[in-house]
């Protein structure tokens, strides 16, 4: 099978080299992948080629008129104008597919240009980015989540099926409204819960008490706040895309915050302790392993 | 230096282990340490032995008698009981200092029975509890927190301050009421807003998207929820003891929460991009080592 990636970063690098790798590994009963590379540097292709994210790469879609399947790895902003120029280069059955985190919107613009497409969202990543990070493992036992519409061709969702358990991740499918949903709940709302702790610590007007808050700040904090503390632009494009879903997921825990704040202004401990009851017992259903 | 532990945990024992630890391997320039437990079991009191973190170990305070400084290390419901059982096995010179993880409560009722009391916070700790998993090295380049008052003999401070040193950590020193809103911001503040997290994605209503987002949780997640999942008895606890500074902080989070749902409700890209620098510039102050 013949696989383009567009935009050869730490997500476009890393499923050039999972793929690869499986072809470098595979018996006669598995797929042979040939990647097809593009990126908007050239630098970033000859790089591609070198540490064998792709076999072929190239800084125009000219190379992608073989392609059986395409996989857009762009930031969510740039997904609209590509498929706007690549779609010209393309042969009717070529299966397109993306990697945003958001699903709703794109699937929305996407899909009536391309009836082939297949919105899709692997859940793997790193603090860093660029190709200088991508990794073979990557996606291996990850959730990737596909997000076919009624009218999307059941041989398209079958290639990415296979190609997100190619490089090894497991496949969830649901509707694109399920997706965005889901992720604000997990990926979405906790940026905000955890920049919001960071911004209130530093409303401490006190500067002594700010000072030393700062110095005595250990595990509980440094975890509670990392997502907070992130690179700002993933935040701003997770507000931006899903704004619905995460302004639902917001007002919601606002309310639960409310409750916790009624508890210790009534001197209710009894009700706490039943709250930290419920979350701790909670807690391990969403840290399971498949 | 004959130095009492009551209550042989985690903290009690790990104390005891450092500083016997400390006495093994000093040389004619630092200080001997002797170490005696009391424990309310008398199993509890042979293991403190056994392991290496007292020398000496007994069910009752009469071993006491020859302290020169006593660590209170119980759980903070029973340091004042505790004290007021104590207090008739004690010469006058002994020291005494506790390690609970508020102050302001503690030190106002315990300071008035015992003029030589110091109080104290050694900010480590473990997922698990009791001697069992005691080590030596719990307070190495940790912070341990003095809260003297006014009326503190500046003696009993040196010998407080002394052993917070010996057992390897940064000692601070500030008032009880300093320590107690400090830790509100960075300890107790996180609980809460973690617990609260947690209790918000358990409040979508549709079934398959409730465990599509358990399925999808990771790093984040994980990470954000972690102190609102642990033992419900510590959130408690610092609610009861803590109450006026955590819900101070709580309000004020609120407000911060608040100004993010703004944003989020105008769409204002830009004010949440502006917000999300602005924490991920300031995390990185709460997380220095020292």
């Amino acid at each position: 099978m013949r696989v383009g990636i567009v935009g050869l970063g730490l997500i476009g690098g890393s499923l050039g080299l999972a793929l690869r790798s499986r072809s470098a590994a595979r018996t006669d009963s598995t797929r042979n992948y040939t990647i097809l590379g593009v990126s908007r540097r050239s630098q970033v292709c000859q790089q591609a080629i070198a540490i064998g994210a792709a076999d072929e790469a190239s800084v125009n879609f000219d190379c992608l008129a073989t392609a059986d399947v395409v996989i857009l790895c762009t930031p969510i902003a740039a997904i609209e104008p590509t498929v706007r120029s690549l779609l010209p280069h393309l042969k009717s059955t070529t299966v397109l597919t993306d990697v945003g985190s958001v699903k709703a919107s794109i699937v929305e613009t996407i899909a009536p240009l391309w009836p082939n497409f297949v919105g899709g969202h692997p859940m793997a990543g790193k603090a860093e980015s660029g190709l200088d990070v991508a990794e073979a493992d990557l996606f291996v036992q990850k959730p990737y989540v596909l997000t076919p519409i009624d009218s999307t061709p059941p041989e398209a969702i079958a290639i990415v099926t296979e190609i997100a358990k190619a490089v090894g991740a497991i496949v969830y499918e649901c509707e694109p409204e399920a997706h965005d949903r889901a992720v604000a709940w997990i990926s979405h709302l906790p940026v905000m819960v955890s920049a919001s702790l960071i911004r209130a610590c530093l409303s401490e007007p006190d500067a002594t008490i700010q000072n030393l808050a700062q110095k005595l700040a250990s595990s509980g904090f440094r975890d509670a706040s990392r997502v907070g503390g992130g690179v700002p632009e993933l935040g701003v494009m997770m507000a931006c895309y899903n704004q619905a879903a995460l302004r639902q997921a917001l007002l919601i825990y606002r309310d639960r915050l409310d409750e916790m704040i009624d508890c210790v202004d009534r001197a209710d401990w009894d009700a706490i302790e039943a709250l930290l009851t419920e979350t701790q017992a909670a807690r391990p259903r969403f840290l399971q392993e498949d």
